[in-house]
Formats: structure tokens, C-alpha cells, sequence
């Protein structure tokens, strides 16, 4: 028979840190402190298999489970000498969710289960603290009543303002013992009144009602927005523990906090973290008290101030990594309520990762694990320009680091809103709640009145790579106004305001931006060694570097983009696309010229002006990435894109014609007529790629006569080009065939000219199915393959993806149609089957095939990792995106041991 | 050492008629008849490895092989008892070329080889007929000095002409032996004039430069235009024959001729043929002058006529198959020159192949193999309607059946013209030659003045399946003028004629055509044993039913297709395009409403005014195909395919505020909006398919509401419809999976409220390269498989279409970058290889997964084949093309027997 329900506490322990599967993050987690003989609370864990199982049965549980959990409540009284509903000692317990995969304040949770109007008088003989226990029978009350029997929160806020009203009470903490009595009862009349049910007082039924409430929260829709923002599977399941209460708002000699063993923002070797005296952990969570940072109990409580660091130490040198703990103290007593790992910045990821190695804490591959290479994104980030006008209104926490600027809003859904129309939004809430997720997933940046460093905003911000400014107590928010007031200032809904992450300063109107430091350092414009960000950044990554077998390369068609790529660690060009270099303002009438020439004369006349140009252009890219392999794709996009649009051009022969200009309407005429002639039905099948290299080789041997040239004039000044020509849209070996044949004459005839030899390739993009499916074939003409994701993605699902991404895909991916938008993370299952046939027939006939990745796949940490599993030689993505590539292919070797 | 030449004739003959590849079919059957003791002038072929080898070394020959030639020369030598070059006993040979596969008249052939001033001599000596022998000298210097010497025809045609002039000569037989000596000597002066060199007197010079003259015209463009027509390799080479000359224009006891073992236009039992009593067997091919038909040779040479008709016998009972058989008889002894399968037209090669079949001669399997798919179009082909007004103005030989219409055109070139403009051309030549053969691959039909049944144009047109009248005397073409008199009557350039090649006779204007023979017995016009050609094509397609493993399903939207598909013996309808029906008169409108609904109800109103025409129409089909299975297709288009078109509106708005009509210009402009957010950039690869199945799901339910509704309807009424449902255009399991959730419970919903349970399945079509690659995920959703290999061929070329058929296939086939157009003929390299993949995985997972095709591919016989190499279950056709596929199927399992 199956196991479904592990104890953990005193005594023998059945879990450990290995089975977060079975355990959740959090039960493994207990069990490993337990096993570590810190106090932690006593209780069990009820598997992750129990929720699948539930979901999958009509919310049943299995057969002998409710056996297991009685069993296992019986070993948390004998470690806590209290009884579960009795009404001398009773002991008083929770239930939390904690699924294998953290999800920050997604899911449910019940405290203090147990209590009733018997228990409690039990509860206060043991505690000779009315008050105390009053209150906690209040909260449970109003906790139980929401998550549970669903009354909303509201209902019950109402009871506790108007009962201090009636005391003329500003806080909590001046109602009495008799006061929350009285609560309770109102309470509970609510509850009746809105369910129609007496509030249970069955601790039995009680705990029943909480184990199915917190995993019916698995199934909530923030709970299921959260893991599609996250891409957590939804039939992972969440486990549950139940674990024995313990009080941080017993009084004075009671507390409740929160810390991470390192600056979890700016990877600072500090611990880091508040405590709020005589309160529940809940308080410091949601921000509604602001907490006092974790030195000041050194201060206050000494003793337990060194237990805790003592803890602390133990625990990061167990777990060799940052830990995020939550504690309490109950009379003097401290209590570990549950450790994990800490969530970070990339700026202390980073830090933090290199830190430990140079501890000796972990090795290199550990430290470059630990960093998520979409992370890497955040340190990229443009930033405020230091140098910009602003006005600073107001300071807060520098929650999480960046740069926002956005309209203000108020609600997720005016989030939301701004967000389909494209404009940036910046969120601001008093606090936030799992109910606002959506909408802080859009925003450009997050700003709350109230909470702290680890409140709700901050954590899910961090999580999200988002800029948040929290607990900026100087703002006075109006939600029913839609306005903010600081001091004499009022901003309405709408306005501009800009956040500062990391700094915490809030600034009016819309504060400019500038490259972030190491952009800066890139681009030369920091010298390395003053930058102590990129100084780390720059050690992991050349870790990363050694780990990675792929190469990466980066997508620039500029001697600039080149440049700044190679900075950032680019290995060579693996897409220069040719046609960005005809939309120059000199240059599309020429190109237009070359397109609508009567003759071959006229045609040649225009190809011939472009010619130098080309060449200059390719000067400029094989000189930046000089000795490095630069890939040159042929003319893509069919001509009519060079073109006037028809519909444009309909209008202005109308209005000619309206105008009785008949010269204009003439011209208009004509050029109509040859955009009629170049239009397309389908555009994206059409006459495109190597089809124009066939049915008009002059602009091909225009663009290879280009290179050579080019590379000519280089070598002979000293440098060392490597041009990689590349035909796109191959699908018949045999267009390779014919457009290789013109280009090697070509090539020879300007070697022969210019008594240069040249180190050069010519090769084909593989985007086509039928490229992938004859690979073997047109492999005997390619000297390499660089894969075209983009549009191998379109033809293989047949979805054009100027007209599917705003049209269907959004319900697709909502329907759970599609898992994620394919254009993002490469379809293994479908394009990337192809990848791997063509890879695989291609090397059949060319062992030492080069093969890479070109299409926007290539900077995806996902898609980066499947090219390094089905053995491509690198990938390729845009200048910014390398790092995060080479990070990466770090990953995909790490994650991939052959 | 590989032998290259092979002898035959009296004696050992070295080879038989096994050995085309090798020979040549002339070769080997020349062998074959010497084998059988027919006297055949001796001779011997040199193989096809020499013209490869030829080709391949840069026009040399092999090692060898010029020893073998001599030795070979040295055995006709002694059969004939005369020897090459000799002045005394005179040997003149020809050389032929003869390919494996036959091409009639494409290529050269030089004969009378080995005269010259002095052999001639020798030969006047021989014969004692001066005339004869100066008048086949001055045939060979003509052809010699055209096909070796490359000097035009025109030239000796020119002298020719003027010497009759001079002599007061209609016919050349009024020239003298004298006259023809002269006409050499002018001959000789003008190849000398052309070529600067002596006219080759050497025969050892004379046979080796014809040797390589007819090699060369392997390579000619009508040769390599012929190829591509009739998809023969050009890699496979020529043999040629180098045979002893024999003379059909000794005098009036010499002949020559060619004739048919049975009527080659009817198939009837009956000798058919022609000859020309002193003359050369060219003058019978070319049609220069109208012979005489065979059977009057019975009264001119009755012992000749005896050994003929015996060596016709004999030779087609060895064959088993029709012989063309070309003889020569030289001073009253017979030598059969070749014998050949002879070509047939469709209607011939039924009846013959059935007949044959009666006459115990072959198996039905070889009768059935006999007749070639495509050939089968011809009698299902229009035909004139014989009510029709029509004015017959002259009467030709019926050379090949069929009726054509068409502008009268004089050149080739003209026809090529008319067919790139969309026109119809009847090309009307006065004899046509190998360079016409392009003209009329275009043209509806071909007439011309001159020529027999065995012309260059009858025999031509017959391959072709083209409408062809030959040798109308009564025509007197004007190519100056570009006109045509008959009579008092002028046709000009550019006006209609009609043709029946079925009686001969040339009509004026268009006459209108009404259904083939076939036809109207199928719809049940004629009664079946009142038509002869039926009662033969229905006892052969039977006998293909019994060989075939593929089923036959028809591609029909209506009652009427489907019934007039079943007739034609479709055993189901493989795709019903659901659109088709959207497109009515009264529909459309309601069609529109539906799109341009401005909310959900009114959306619904409109497609409930659509479900019981959908209704009416399921019912039609499912009536016509009754207790056999129906595949109908739920909407596929993009919705805006039902919308006026964008340019379109833009014009009529840009007119209507010309005109100042605001409330023209505000209609216009708001139905300009829905269209413009329909629009796509591409459309094909846009929100189609099941995509709108998942978008807007309240379609698909209407029309699987229909469905269900129709076949409960039928059932109730005692009729059996088998339903099935596709769903189009599937990339992803999980689109299948939605759909078919919603449709199965619109299915039950029907089903329980009408008391019927219907026998139906749901499947998909295979349509993109990824459901092809995820077919085992689609088939655990999928009840059955229907390939669209016109999408799948477009998305796995990345082909539009509608854009690449006129824009740069064209180039690719000429550039022989493609072997064919792909969406004709499947392409079984790159979108056969997915085809076969889906299959493989879809059987993986369901191993009786229904597996058909509904391309237009369906009903080719390439494509067929491959559809049953690949374990389809049936493919489906238009209805017409139904027995094509019903024969191509049956052919697919001869040829590919496992």
C-alpha cells in the first residue's frame, strides 16, 4: 500500500529535502530541518499524490489516507503534549499548501484549526491570556469563514472597524479579551447568515474543511494564471502540510519574521530580513504592519538573536544556497517555520553564485546553474539616466531593481487594459494581493504604499524580473478618486510617473533612460574594473563559457550591431540579413528602380548603383567580426516589399483622379500596375528566397560579387575575412544547386582579379519542411545548414505569423490549445521533429556539416537547450540576447550530460 | 570486356527482344524477328552503353567498339553476298537511331549510305536501273547534307524543284535517270557552298559521320521537348541500327509500307495499313504522298500479300500485342524492316486488350495493364453533339478521335501563343513535322492537307490523346497569308473551326459538344448494351476492381456529382467541401450576416437560417452515396473569402465620394472596417481550418447539427448514411480534441433527441507537415485520416498556389530545378516522405486507422501509385476521373506486387 502521509518534528522524521515530488517544496523542506534537529513545529505532510488523486476522482481522497492523517495527529499531540479538541490542553493547528515548484502567496492557507468555544476556555487556563486567545479565535473565525465557507474578507473587516469605532479603538491592539468575544460572535452570525450553517465547531470537521479548502486552491484562476506566467505544469499537484500552531502573538516576549541569509536583491553577503513583536506571520507577508529589519532584534531579543544566526549559518551551509526562512517566537521560545530557497535578483543571483565558489561553498557548474538565463534579461535592462531631469517626489523600498515608466493605474484590469493598447502602465496599490498578479505581469513596474522587502509585491515582483518600489508610506491612495496625493501634489489616473527599482525613488512625468552598467562597460564606456556588477557578471559568464559546447553567434546586418554583439561575446555572425541594407532612404529608389526597370539595361544600371553600396556594407560587418565566420544571407523578402503598398496606392490614383490631376493619376497608373503584376496572394509561399536567385540571378551575383569584394579589399589590407554565403528558402537541392554554380564563378572571378584567395562557404537555410525532409540531398551542395525557425515554425503549423499572433494564438494558448506561442520557444514536438531529421540526413551525407539556429529561437533559453540536445554547432540571436545564449548552452550542457 | 554491338540478321543473331535497355526496342525486335525466321535485312545495333558513354566522355566512343563495328559490317557483308565501299557489288546500309522508348520521328536516320561516284557504278551495273539508282544517290545527299552536314532541306527542296521546272516535271517519278545525276552534281556544289568541304565520298567517312549524326540527335531540343512531354529520362540513351539497305523504289514490282495488325483508332480485328509501290518507307511516314491501303495489295502482289499476312499473324501471336510493322519489298521478295507494339488510342486499346482476353492470347491482369490511365480521359472527353447545327466543309482521315474547337493557327509558335493567353488553337498544318510537336502538345486538334493514318500527325496526335484530321486533300493552305481556302470559302488566322477526329470531318465556328459515349451511358442516356465501347470499358474496369487494393472515393458536393461519381464506380466521397455550399445565391447574403454579426444573437440568427439548407444539402449526398461511406469537410476558407474584396471596396468607396453619396460612402466604409480586420497578409497559412472551429465553435456545431440531423432523417426513412466528419487543417492534437469533444455531443444531442443511432466516425485531414510529423498524437483523437496533399504540398514547399503556378514554375520546369509541377504529380522525395511518416506513426497508434487522400493528386496515376505503395486504404477524385483512378489503381498493384 502507498504511503500518503509523512510526519516530520521530534523524533523520527519520514521525509527529506530530495522529495519536493512527493513533499512539496515546503514539507521537504520541514522534514530536512527536522532531520537538521532544528525546532520546527511538529506535523505531516500529505503527498502531491493525493491531490492528483483528488482532481482525478471527483475530489475524493484515496482509501486509508483519513487513517494516515489520524494516525500522524496522534504523534504531533505526544510531541506537543496537547490534544487536538480537547478542552484542557487542546492543541491548535495549520493548514498550508506547498507545491514542488514555489508559487508565493498563490494558494490557501488556515491557521489556528481547532478552536471553539469549548477548546478556547482550555486554551486560556493554559495561557492565562485572554486577549491572546480571543484574538486567535477571532482570526480563525474570519480566515476559516473566507477560505473555507467563502464569505468574503470584507464582511468581516466591517465587524472589526465598527467594534473599534464603538470603542473608539485605532488599533487591534486596544480592543480587549471581551471585545474579540464579542467579534467572534458577530462573526460567526455573519457566517450564518451568508451560508446558512452554523460556523462548525467539530475540530474534526474543521480540519476536513481546510485540507479541502487549500486544495481546492490549486485550482483557483490566479493559481492557474501564476503557473502559465510561470510555465508550471497544472497536473503537478500541490502537497499539504498540517502542522502545529505556534504564536508570535502571544505578547511581548513573542514575535514573527521573515529573512534571507543573504541581500536577496543585491546579493550582499547580509542577512536580510523583519520581524514584527507580537504578531502572526501573516502580518509581515501581507504588508499590513511595516516590520522592523532583523538586526534590531540583536537588540531586542539577544538570545534568540543568536540562536537564529546560528540557524542561519547551519542551514546555508546544508542547503549551500540562499535561504528565504520564516520563524516565530512563541514566550521566548524560537520556532523555524520553513526554509526555501531565496528568490533573488539577477544582480545577486549573480553575486551571490560567484561569491560562493570563491567560498568554496560550491563548485563553478553550480554557480552557473544558479542563474536563470532569462534573468540575465534584467541586467540588460536600459536604466534612468543619472544624468536626466527628474523629480523625485517621494522614496520607498527598493524592492526590486529596474527602470519603469508607465501611465498610472490603479486596479490589475486598468493594467490590463493599457497593456492591449500598448501603453505602459505603472501599477500602484496600497498593497498588493494574489489578485493583482495578472495585472503586475503587464505593467512596466510596481509601486505600494505599504509592506516590506519580502511583502507580497516585492517577492512576486522580484519573481517576475519587475521593477517595484514598496512601502512608500508618503503616498496617500485614493482608489475611489482613481488618485494619488503626496504631500501637496495630486496625480490623477493616467499620468506619467517613473519608478527607480533600485534605488526606491518615485519620480513624476516620464524620466529618460540610458544602457544599463554593463551595456555600458560593453560598450566601453565604464571601464571594466569599475564596475563591480560586471566584474561578476563577466567571471560567471566566462564559466558559463568553458561549460558550453555551443557556439553562439548573433543576427546583425551593421558594422555597429557586429560590434556591440562581439562585445557582448558573439563568436561570428550567423544571419546578416542583405535586404535591411536596401531599405536605406539613398537606397529604395534605386532597389525600386532595379524592380521596375522596362529592360535589362535599366535593371542592370540600378543593380550596378547598388553595388558599392552592398560592398560597403559588407566591409563594415567582416571587419567587426574579423578571423570570426560571418554569415551572409542572399536577398529574402519578395520584391513588392520594396515596393508601395496596393491598397496605398488605390487611394492616391482615386484621389488624383478625384482632383482631375490626370498626369499624377497616370504615373499612379503605372505603378500600379507593376505592384499588381509583384503582388501576392500569400506572400510568405510566394516569390521569394532563392526563387528570386533563380528567376533573377543579377541581383544574386550583385550581392556575391558584394562579397567578394569585399573580403578581397579586406584581406588585402591585412585582416581576415570569413564570408559564409548563405541562400535562404531552399526546398530542391537543385535551386542550391543552380544559385552555388553562378556564385562560385562569381567568387572565382573576383579572387582571380583581385590575386586574392579567400577562406569563404557557401551554404542554405533549412526553413522550408521539405529542406528538413531532403536534407541528405541538399547537403551534397551545402557546406552548412543554418536553420530559419521562423518560418520552418510557419509552414510546419501552416500559421502566418503576421496574422495568427493577435487573431488566434492568445486563444490557443488560453484553451490550453497550444502550450506556449510556438514563435517563443521552438515546438520540439512538431518543428523541432523536423530539425532533427534535417540534422540527421544532412550528416548522413556530410559528417562535418555546420549546422545552426538563426531564427529568434536562438536567444531562448528553451530553444537554445534543444539545439545543444540535437547537436547544432551554435546558435545564433540578436547582440543583447547573447549573453543570455551563451548562459544558456551553459544550462543546456549542465542539464544534458551525455 | 563489354560487348558493344550486336548482330542479327540470317545466321546467329546475338540479341532478342528482352533486351531493350540494351538495344533499343527497334534493335531488339529487329533481333527478335530474325530469331523467328523472318527475313529482315541483316544488320546490327550498337547499345545504348555507347551513346551513355557518348555522352558522358565528351563525344568519344568507347575502346573497342569501332573493331566491333567492322567485324559486324564484315556478317552483313556475307548474308548479303555484296560488300561496303565496292565498286562492283555494291553494300549501302542505313543508321537508325531506337531508343528503349519509343519517340516517333524525334530523332534522325541516314540511309542509302555508301553511295558514290563509283559504288554507284556498280550498283547501275547490279540493278540495270540507272534512274533508280541516281535517284536514290541523290536521296541520300539530301539527307546526308540535312542531318549529318546540317544544310537545310529548302536547299535541295529548291534545286529539286527547279529542275522539274526545267524539265516540265509535276512528279519527281517524270524526272530521268540523267535528270537525277545532274540534280546529285547541284546537290554536292551547294553542300560545298554551305560547308566549305567536298561532299564525303569515303563510305567508311559517309557511315561514321551518320553514326554521330544520329547519336547527336539525342540531344536536339524536339528530342529533349519530346522527353519532358512523355517523361522519359534523358539519361537513358539511343541505341542504333546499322542495317543493310533494301529498295522499295527499284520499279513497279518494289514497294513500301507500314501497317497495323489491328485498327490502331478502333482497336477492330482488322489489318490496317498502307503502302507505296516504288517508293522509299520515308515517303509513307512523312506523308508526302497518299498511299494506298493495305488491302489492295492483295490485288497487286496476292503472294506478297500471303507472306504478309502470315508474318502478321504469326508475329502479333508471338508478341501477344498489336504490331506496327514497316516492310519493304525489293524486286518481289519481302523484308520486314521493324515491328513495333503499336501505339492505340484509348477506345482501340480497350477493345484490343478485351479481345485479347477472348481470344485467350493474355490474362485479364495483362489486358488491364494494357491500357494506360491517362489515355482513358480521351473517351470520357466531350464530344460534338451530334444535334448541333454545323457545316461541314471538307472530310478528312479520322487520324484520332475526339472533338476540338479552336482559333485557327499556322504555326507552332502561334499555338503556344493562343495557349498562354488562355485561347483554344486548332492548328492547321499542310503536314507536320517533329518541329510542330510542341504547337500541338497545346492545341485542341490538328489538321492537316496531307499525310495518311500513319503520318508524323496521326501518329503523334495519337500518342497524345489529341483530335487529329489528316490528309485533307481538299484544303489549300496559304502560310503566307495565314489563310485557309476550301472551295470558295476563306478561314483567316484567328477564326474558329471545329474537328472531329472521330469521323474526319472539319466543320466551320464552333460546334457545340455534348458527354462522351461513356458518359451518357453513365447518366443513363444510352442503354448500356446499345454502346460497344461501354460494354468493353465496363468489362475492363471491372477486371481492374478485381486487381486493385485501393478503394475509389469521389471528391462531390451534390446530389447530382455524387450520383453521377457512383456511377462512374466511387465507392464513397472521400471530401464534400462544405464551403461550396456557402456560396449560393440565396445563401451568400445569410452567409455574410453571419460574419458581419454585430452581436451574438444576431450571429446566431444568421446561422440559424443556414442549418436547414446545410441540412438539405447533407441529405443530397448522403442520399446519392447511400450505405456507402461520406467524408463531408467542416468549413475550411477563411471567413473573408465570403466578404466583397478589399480593393474592390476601396474603389467603390473612393467612386461613391466622388459622386458626393455620403450615406454610399458611410455603407461602404463600415463594411471597408469588418474586412479590413479579416483581412490577411497570408491568408492560406492564416485563420482557417479548425481554427475557426475553435473560435468560433457555433459553425462547426451548425453544420455537425446538420449532419446529424440529415442522417437521422435518411435512417428513419430506411435508407443507411454513413457519415463521417473531417475536420481540416489540424496541426495539433488538442484542436482535433476540442472539436471533436463539441461535435460528439452535438452528434448525441441529435441522435437522442431523433431515437436513431447512426453508424459515423470523426476524423482529419493531413494537411500541415506537423500533423504529419505528430501523427501518432493525432490518430489517438482521429477515427480516420484523409490526406490534402494540395495544402501539404504547398506548406511543404512553401508554395502559394495561386502565386508561384504562373510566376516561377514555369522557370523551374524549364530549368529542370523541379521534375514536374508538384501539385500535378505528387512529390513523393520531400511531401511523399511526410505522407508515408504520417501514416507509419498514425498506424502506430491505431493500426486500422482509415487512410485515404482528397488532394487533386487523387486522381493522378503517378500519385495513385504512390498512394498504394504507401498502404492507403483509397484515394479520392472528381467524379470524372473516377475510373481513371479506378484503372491507375489497378496498374499500381501489378506494378508494385509485394
Amino acid at each position: 500500500m502507498s504511503k500518503f502521509v509523512y510526519f516530520f518534528g521530534k523524533g523520527k522524521t519520514d521525509g527529506n529535502k530530495d522529495m519536493r515530488d512527493t513533499l512539496g517544496g515546503k514539507g521537504a523542506n520541514l522534514a530536512e530541518l527536522a532531520n537538521l534537529e532544528i525546532d520546527v513545529p511538529p506535523g505531516f505532510t500529505i503527498s502531491t499524490d493525493v491531490c492528483r488523486y483528488y482532481y482525478k476522482n471527483n475530489k475524493s481522497y484515496p482509501d486509508g489516507m483519513k487513517a494516515e492523517v489520524e494516525e500522524n495527529l496522534h504523534k504531533v499531540e505526544d510531541v506537543m503534549g496537547s490534544k487536538f479538541g480537547s478542552s484542557d490542553n487542546p492543541l491548535l493547528i495549520s493548514v498550508r499548501s506547498g507545491a514542488a515548484v514555489s508559487m508565493p502567496g498563490m494558494m490557501d492557507t488556515v491557521l489556528n484549526i481547532g478552536l471553539n468555544d469549548s477548546t478556547v476556555t482550555g486554551l486560556v487556563k493554559k495561557t492565562n491570556n485572554e486577549r491572546f486567545v480571543y484574538d486567535c479565535y477571532r482570526r480563525f473565525v474570519q480566515m476559516y469563514g473566507n477560505v473555507v465557507l467563502k464569505v468574503s474578507h470584507d464582511e468581516f473587516e466591517k465587524i472589526l472597524e465598527e467594534k473599534k469605532k464603538e470603542r473608539g479603538a485605532k488599533l487591534d491592539t486596544e480592543l480587549s479579551g471581551d471585545d474579540m468575544k464579542e467579534i467572534v460572535a458577530r462573526y460567526k452570525r455573519k457566517v450564518k447568515e451568508f451560508t446558512n450553517k452554523d460556523f462548525p465547531d467539530e475540530p474534526e470537521e474543521q480540519l476536513w474543511g481546510a485540507i479541502s479548502a487549500v486544495f481546492e486552491s490549486w485550482d483557483t484562476e490566479r493559481a492557474i494564471s501564476y503557473r502559465k506566467l510561470h510555465k508550471i505544469p497544472d497536473d503537478l499537484g500541490t502537497a499539504l502540510n498540517v502542522q502545529a500552531m505556534v504564536f508570535g502573538n502571544t505578547g511581548e516576549s513573542s514575535a514573527t519574521g521573515v529573512a534571507f541569509t543573504r541581500n536577496a536583491a543585491t546579493g550582499e553577503k547580509q542577512r536580510y530580513g523583519e520581524y514584527l513583536v507580537n504578531a502572526q506571520g501573516e502580518d509581515v507577508v501581507a504588508g499590513i504592519r511595516t516590520p522592523h529589519p532583523i538586526k534590531d532584534l540583536e537588540r531586542d531579543m539577544p538570545d534568540i538573536y543568536r540562536q537564529l544566526v546560528s540557524i542561519f549559518d547551519n542551514v546555508e551551509r546544508h542547503y549551500k544556497d540562499v535561504q528565504d526562512m520564516e520563524f516565530t517566537i512563541e514566550n521566548g521560545k524560537l520556532w523555524m517555520l520553513q526554509t526555501r530557497t531565496g528568490k533573488r535578483t539577477a544582480q545577486a543571483a549573480i553575486k551571490i553564485a560567484v561569491d560562493m565558489v570563491e567560498e568554496g561553498l560550491i563548485d563553478k557548474a553550480t554557480a552557473v546553474s544558479r542563474v536563470d538565463p532569462t534573468q540575465l534579461d534584467q541586467i540588460l535592462h536600459k536604466m534612468f539616466d543619472p544624468k536626466a531631469k527628474k523629480e523625485v517626489i517621494a522614496s520607498g523600498l527598493n524592492a526590486s531593481p529596474g527602470a519603469a515608466a508607465g501611465k498610472v493605474v490603479f486596479t490589475s484590469n486598468d493594467a490590463i487594459a493599457l497593456h492591449e493598447r500598448g501603453e505602459p502602465a505603472v501599477l500602484v496599490r496600497i498593497e498588493t494581493s494574489p489578485d493583482d498578479v495578472a495585472g503586475m505581469a503587464v505593467s512596466e513596474g510596481i509601486l505600494t504604499a505599504r509592506g516590506g522587502m519580502t511583502s507580497h509585491a516585492a517577492v512576486v515582483a522580484r519573481g517576475m524580473g519587475k521593477c517595484c518600489v514598496a512601502g512608500c508610506g508618503a503616498l496617500d491612495i485614493d482608489y475611489g478618486k482613481e488618485e494619488l496625493r503626496v504631500g501637496p501634489r495630486t496625480i490623477k489616473k493616467g499620468e506619467f510617473l517613473s519608478l527607480n527599482g533600485t534605488t526606491g525613488e518615485v519620480m513624476l512625468g516620464r524620466v529618460e533612460t540610458i544602457d544599463s552598467e554593463i551595456t555600458r562597460v560593453v560598450k566601453g564606456k565604464i571601464k571594466p574594473d569599475e564596475s563591480e556588477i560586471y566584474q561578476y557578471y563577466s567571471k560567471l559568464l566566462s564559466w558559463a563559457d568553458e561549460i558550453r559546447k555551443l557556439g553562439v553567434r548573433t543576427n546583425a546586418d551593421t558594422f555597429h550591431d557586429a560590434k556591440l554583439a562581439r562585445d557582448f561575446g558573439a563568436e561570428g555572425i550567423g544571419l546578416a540579413r542583405t535586404e535591411h541594407m536596401f531599405f536605406g532612404e539613398e537606397r529604395l529608389p534605386v532597389v525600386q528602380k532595379m524592380i521596375l526597370a522596362k529592360d535589362e539595361k535599366e535593371r542592370q544600371e540600378a543593380i550596378d548603383k547598388l553595388l558599392p553600396m552592398q560592398r560597403e556594407d559588407f566591409k563594415g560587418i567582416l571587419l567587426a567580426m574579423d578571423g570570426l565566420p560571418v554569415i551572409i544571407r542572399l536577398l529574402d523578402p519578395p520584391l513588392h516589399e520594396f515596393l508601395p503598398k496596393y491598397e496605398e496606392l488605390l487611394v492616391e490614383f482615386a484621389e488624383a483622379r478625384r482632383q482631375d490631376d490626370s498626369a499624377k493619376a497616370e504615373r499612379i497608373d503605372g505603378m500600379l500596375t507593376s505592384v499588381r503584376r509583384l503582388k501576392e496572394f500569400n506572400p510568405m509561399l510566394g516569390h521569394r528566397g532563392c526563387r528570386l536567385g533563380v528567376t533573377f540571378p543579377a541581383i544574386y551575383k550583385m550581392q556575391v560579387q558584394a562579397i567578394a569584394e569585399a573580403s578581397c579589399e579586406l584581406k588585402l589590407e591585412g585582416h581576415n575575412p570569413k564570408p559564409e554565403i548563405m541562400v535562404p528558402l531552399v526546398g530542391h537541392v537543385n535551386e542550391l544547386k543552380v544559385i552555388k554554380e553562378y556564385s562560385l564563378e562569381v567568387m572565382n572571378k573576383v579572387m582571380e582579379e583581385k590575386g586574392v584567395k579567400l577562406d569563404f562557404m557557401i551554404g542554405t537555410m533549412i526553413e522550408l519542411p521539405r529542406a528538413a525532409i531532403t536534407a541528405d540531398e541538399i547537403a551534397s551542395e551545402a557546406e552548412f545548414f543554418s536553420y530559419g525557425t521562423n518560418d520552418l515554425t510557419q509552414m510546419t503549423f501552416g500559421f502566418s505569423r503576421d496574422d495568427i499572433e493577435e487573431k488566434f494564438l492568445p486563444v490557443y494558448i488560453d484553451k490550453k490549445i497550444l502550450p506556449v506561442n510556438p514563435f517563443a520557444i521552438l515546438d520540439r514536438n512538431g518543428v523541432g521533429k523536423l530539425v532533427e531529421i534535417g540534422i540527421k540526413k544532412g550528416r548522413e551525407t556530410k559528417h562535418n556539416l555546420e549546422v545552426g539556429i538563426c531564427g529568434e529561437h536562438g536567444g531562448e533559453p528553451s530553444s537554445v537547450e534543444f539545439c545543444h540536445i540535437v547537436n547544432m554547432d551554435y546558435v545564433s540571436c540578436s547582440p543583447y540576447r547573447v549573453p543570455i545564449a551563451r548562459l544558456s548552452a551553459a544550462h543546456a550542457a549542465l542539464h544534458n550530460k551525455k
